[in-house]
């Protein structure tokens, strides 16, 4: 089986390095990518379930642009709407009745929704909904779970992160997940100021095992929260629609009173959502959140054929499918070899991770090893199945998988 | 002359208050479209420098989408190309050559330039711009200018909006516009605790004549902050690239450490740019600052093909040359009328007001009535000048404007 080498992607990172910070920033940067050495910077292609680097080289995607490509990269489904859009109108100086068409539709398909808001990024609505929470409560903190994602403005952020001030973390206090009792504790310290709770669906920490919500958990908060009348956030952006087409909420049995959608909503062209109950209408409605271009009708015809294509396939199911046929396959594969892979979160956006070795070197080298034979996966972020990825491609992801484990037990001993 | 209705736009709006907050939300929604009888809120199609509203009726647009249309709506410069890159990749999992070709290009047009990074909204680089100062200082305080506006995330809105707590306006300093002691005044308030300064390059305020820099300002403004060590960041969202392809800050005489863009840099396309000097390089490399769709590939190509294009016609010229032709007309208009029309700001992204009356009533009815006669104009906002508009745009527009004077004269008596 081939290794692949990566010389264009490699010249290209060095011109990359004189002009744009790191190179490559943020989430797409060096960190996912470990040893940066096995990793494509560039790349040049992409269609369906793969995407080709500036080398040529050819990679099963697991990826999938971080999220985004649910079904697939050049869907025809997707992109054909989308073009047609584009040749009558996209920026305009007014809103396109494609936008009441995409907010009616999600009204319909998620229980939660009685309004829809469309923005460009996961953290502008996800922003909005701790605005929405201030304005509706008139308190200031919001509870959010440790190692909970939520975007990259400041008060998102971790402590140890740089630009950051005191002030920024001041008024969120952060507990850990699954811990009701946390939150009620939370509660009491901060009585009659606590704004939000806004968490995923469940957990998916970078670096760390995924973990599902314990029983009775989502029930317990969905409680508390309401008896309080505290705002109940679900940030949705990397989990929505792989798990039911109502929002992951649905898939759990519960009611948050808010939702932020990005992500996989529009299948790569650039649209988020934050939908909410009535109650908060009035709320979202003050608020004054806006942006250059979050107006754009392409986008949001894409995002309206991409919930038609999502809903007629039951992608939810698909992915699930698909996700447990590659796990399953890949845990056999690495018992084989003598390893043990550890599989934590939801089938269709899985973390995978190898037991063996405290140091993570071993399961960085296999994830490595397996994106240079061209099964693109990174190390210490949830993957994600699209529906694109065929029968095909999870068998010869498993055959890379195979020679993958005999590169790092040849290295490593066994 | 024939005025137009609304039926369609009006309808679909009902439908919209029933699935979205306010109906059409931020600074698309009623505020910057008063009164509201007077505009279409939905628009169809746009080419060039008009678009369509949902009932048919055709609008030389002044508001180009609110500043990204500066090459007009549809341009095949820019079309061109963006179809081409978006049939080989955009959203991927690993970044797009194009984003290094673009800081390249940005880097050498742009003198302030060392290095580029790339967003999607203006406000993902005005944030990073101020977490790329508190990084670089350790500093935490804010100085801004009063009315002065770089997006609606927390910290950046004016007291009085909903949803913030006092928190997150806390570390931001608000000074007059051309007020140099009032920024030496703060700094010495502040002893070794302001971090950053930001700035439009002139002042652009909603609802107040617009500001040019008085001589000596910014050269007073920019060795204050030498002098100090504080990170001096112009916000060139909305003028970038209408008064010089280098930024602003170069029309004018002077060098910020960081220039955000965002608007015109894409025409249309979502793309926003933080460009800044090599001292700020390792301070902005170590900010973690990311989105889902930060590393689309087609905006970016839109951005080169923008910027080439811009250059090729030198924009900055033509559009003040047909600025100026619109408001010298605009101003013998009125004056034919007995009515006084005072404009402000850049030619390019002027703003005009009836001095004739301190309730603002006359200017919105005359603003209105522009517009129902197919010259799209809001009543206090800047307008924006585009090179797709022709002298035949502005000749038909002039006419509008004399039509729009004798229907605010009947109304109000002479």
């Amino acid at each position: 089986m081939k290794t692949y080498e990566y010389p264009e992607s490699k010249a290209l990172f060095a011109r990359a390095c004189r002009v744009i910070p790191c190179g490559v920033y943020g989430h797409f940067g060096v960190p996912p990518c470990i040893p940066p050495d096995a990793y494509p910077f560039f790349a040049a292609r992409a269609k369906g379930a793969h995407f080709w680097d500036v080398d040529g080289n050819r990679f099963i995607d697991y990826m999938c642009a971080y999220g985004p490509m649910i079904l697939g990269y050049g869907n025809p489904a997707v992109d054909g709407p989308y073009q047609a859009q584009m040749a009558e109108a996209d920026s305009n100086s007014a809103a396109s009745p494609r936008m009441v068409e995409l907010a009616e539709h999600m009204v319909d398909l998620i229980p939660v929704a009685d309004w829809a808001f469309f923005a460009k990024n996961g953290a502008d609505v996800t922003n909005l909904a701790v605005m929405t929470a201030r304005a509706a409560t008139g308190r200031r903190k919001i509870v959010a779970v440790k190692g909970g994602y939520h975007g990259t403005t400041p008060w998102m952020q971790g402590p140890g992160h740089h630009g950051l001030i005191d002030a920024d973390l001041a008024n969120v206090i952060r507990i850990p997940w699954n811990d009701v009792n946390a939150l009620e504790r939370v509660i009491a310290e901060n009585p009659g100021d606590v704004a939000g709770f806004i968490s995923s669906p469940y957990h998916h920490p970078v670096y760390a095992d995924n973990e599902l919500p314990a029983p009775g958990y989502w029930e317990r908060v969905q409680s508390v929260l309401r008896k309080h009348g505290i705002v109940f956030i679900i940030d949705d952006v990397r989990a929505g629609f792989r798990l039911h087409m109502g929002g992951s909420c649905e898939h759990y049995g519960f009611k948050p009173d808010l939702i932020a959608f990005c992500k996989a909503i529009g299948n790569g062209y650039p649209v988020s959502a934050l939908v909410g109950c009535d109650a908060l209408r009035n709320d979202v409605a003050r608020v004054f959140h806006t942006g250059s271009y979050w107006f754009s009708a392409g986008p949001m015809v894409a995002a309206l054929a991409t919930l038609r294509e999502l809903a007629r396939l039951d992608a939810p199911a698909l992915l699930r499918a698909s996700g447990e046929k590659l796990l399953n396959g890949m845990v056999d594969v690495a018992k084989s070899h003598g390893y043990t892979l550890k599989v934590s979160g939801e089938p269709s956006m899985p973390y995978v991770r190898i037991t063996d070795d405290p140091t993570m070197t071993l399961h960085q080298q296999w994830c490595g090893e397996c994106t240079r034979r061209g099964a693109y996966f990174t190390s210490h972020h949830n993957w994600f199945l699209s529906t694109a990825h065929t029968d095909e491609d999870i068998r010869q992801t498993l055959d890379i998988c195979d020679e993958a484990f005999k590169a790092v037990k040849q290295q490593h001993g066994a």
